[in-house]
């Protein structure tokens, strides 16, 4: 990242921000996962909390209203024992009184520890973190089409929950690649960290102008990409997809991209599938995939409470040990 | 409850969920009133918290707005030590994008331990506790008529606070009586503890059809209702019923129901005064009476924390214990 | 105080509410100072939580929204662990359903502790602590106009951070003195606290209509007004004030009256600049007074932390004294 005019990384290369898996190294992305292994535990114990953020102050300042986001990183924030104030900036009348970065000041002077940011454009995580000052971190919680940069995180830690050696797996990416922040994302993770083969199967209008430049190979038909692969990710298809015009009907889109039992049988007998959620139950996948053996779409819900946990602490404890002498 | 479908015990007979105090033992409840009697001392204490939940999530999943009953159960938690999170699913996405019962998978998926349902619906908390892992318990929160099952063990709990001996005593309960599920759970209740003589008083044409059914005998005059009673339970008379047709006028109510300190008079000296709040003050309660040396009105609501308290961590604390080997 | 129908001070002369720095002695008003270092120390730690208020409950009862506010008062309160209630009564139904009075004594049932009040009239805070129960303590969170007591703690606090011989001191301070509550609270804590010499400076339509009885000297013009002095306290012009008839223009006023890094050069060389927040910029002061290396600013929101955990925990705190034998 040198020579960039800003990084998530500090000096060292350990993170000081959390903004996009863009840029990651492989180490860094195996230290969040194998962090994320131990939070992943506490998750299924008796008393699931643990010290590590004690007396710090974790700010959720929502743009735009997401409760199911909202609750991951509220309960990531409250197992990790820190303080969490969640701020509601569109209801607030902060934003009419005073500009952003006033705001942003004010509760930088309160002492306050991390930003979690969710906002309609992707790009304002990267704004505030530029704008910051020293002893704030920012974590960006994804914009309103749930493309959040923990998710490609969150997908690799379920796959290696149950593959763990990626140097031999084929994993299918099904749905709208041409608009997903999230499979740009999940492609560039699943090759950093050495997956043999990424796929992506689309309709010709929902692919990207250019998609082997994505460093994937490119399938039409969902028979042939799903052949043989160890896991499938289908993405959701967003609502304004759905009511657009580069879809046919929702019919169509089903009949031919829908995941269904009898589509899955051309995958190995042991391929996962999974979802970022929420589900569009009957349109990119139907519910006897959704619910069925070899769904891990629920997982990749436990995973994500782990995943936010290990990059706070990270992040946080991180940012202490820096502090002590040396 | 052996050959029901569902049954919010578990196979020892103790408390899975918490539902309703229909099918509820003598045992069982006497269980959950003397747990409350330790909580009732915790909220007069300098510090009122005890670690019993510790590292639990309870998640109060709101359908409709309820400010005094959020309030109730949010400090319940906390005194129990417990993370609590908040969800408005009226205002919430979550609903348009996915089902209710993904919504509540997804948040089983991160390991939450106990949802709090407030629904209009009573059913709505029934639906839950069939459809939910195994690992949640669920706590009826009541529906938009204040009807909920912790109010007749709140009443009850009142009551020995002050008349320990049941078998001794009258009751009368006073108001709506054919549309109050809390009157039905109250009489029900005050009979499973050995209560000697339930009276309901009320005007005919807020008499169930069958009002002897009930198990307690029927007044239709105030003051024969209340002569000699030892408890005098007052119910309150929801909005559409002062605005219906099965009411004259709120004057002539008052007038024959309302309880003034004139009309107590030919109860017992010591008689206490219940009312399960809001009040409406000049209707079934007039503020001498509610304000008065013989209402308990006020510490009913502090029992409320306590029994709260009672049954959350019964419920959460048999959970652990029934994991401990074997 | 004595004689006087109600006071926020208990017998021994300690504060039992906060409602107004009225009244307040210069014993008083240091010691809140003095307890207040502590916790500015605390801001600054890795772990900004001490265990002072662990099993209290303060309830923030909002009657009008204030996210900054709510912040400060919230993020207070968790950082001596106690437990928070958010409560906004316009929402909320209870206040349909039932009178303020009901409310509170509701909420004083459930055991909690301390009230912070927001609420348009500043009257709010004084009639509820009026009629609270003997074993809770409100706090005034302020109106519409952010008019809070805290403020005029939160400046000397300031002023003394960097000033600490307050005998010496000449302060300005500048803007709407006729409609501020802050001001004339400013002007009587700094005369209190023993400062030489207190300027207001302001056009003849925001003069209150005597204005030497606040015990502060008059200036129309900002250039006098501002010569020598070692610190300038801005007040935020409100809005019905800029839309207002007693201002001719915007441009004028700031023309006049608004702070520069030019206008500031008559004050001394190491003179502070001080705003309550949030910021006018362009208006009552300019962005590179603001930013510049003289204001304080920011450290104002430092403060407000410290002097609430210290009016907090002050309050509640010798109430647990007070309760021991003797």
């Amino acid at each position: 990242m040198a020579g960039l005019p800003f990084s998530q990384l500090d000096g060292a290369g350990h993170l000081r921000h959390f903004l996009t898996t863009e840029g990651l190294s492989r180490e860094t992305l195996t230290d969040i996962l194998d962090t994320a292994d131990s939070f992943a535990a506490v998750g299924k114990r008796a008393i699931k909390k643990v010290p590590l953020l004690r007396g710090k102050t974790v700010v959720n300042l929502f743009f735009e209203p997401s409760t199911r986001t909202l609750t991951t990183f509220e309960l990531a924030a409250k197992r990790l024992s820190a303080d969490v104030m969640n701020i509601n900036l569109k209801r607030s009348a902060a934003v009419k009184g005073e500009s952003l970065l006033d705001t942003l000041h004010t509760l930088e002077a309160m002492h306050c520890d991390m930003f979690v940011i969710r906002h309609a454009s992707s790009g304002a995580a990267h704004f505030i973190a530029r704008n910051v000052a020293p002893h704030i971190s920012v974590m960006n919680g994804g914009d309103g089409r749930h493309a959040h940069p923990s998710q490609a995180l969150i997908d690799v830690y379920t796959i290696r929950q149950h593959k763990p050696d990626f140097s031999k797996l084929r994993v299918a990416i099904v749905g709208d690649i041409a608009h997903s922040r999230v499979a740009r994302s999940q492609i560039r993770t699943l090759r950093a960290l050495g997956v043999k083969e990424v796929r992506i199967v689309a309709p010709r209008t929902l692919l990207p102008p250019m998609p082997e430049a994505l460093g994937a190979k490119v399938f039409l038909s969902l028979e042939e990409g799903l052949r043989d692969v160890d896991v499938v990710m289908m993405l959701r298809l967003q609502q304004e997809r759905i009511q657009g015009p580069l879809l046919p009907s929702l019919h169509e889109y089903n009949a031919c991209y829908g995941l269904t039992e009898k589509k899955l049988a051309v995958a190995k007998a042991d391929a996962i599938v999974m979802h970022p959620g929420p589900l569009n139950r009957g349109v990119e996948i139907d519910s006897e995939v959704a619910d069925g053996p070899r769904s891990v779409i629920l997982q990749q819900v436990s995973h994500g409470i782990a995943i936010r946990m290990a990059v706070m602490s990270m992040i946080l404890g991180r940012r202490d040990a820096a502090k002590e002498p040396g």
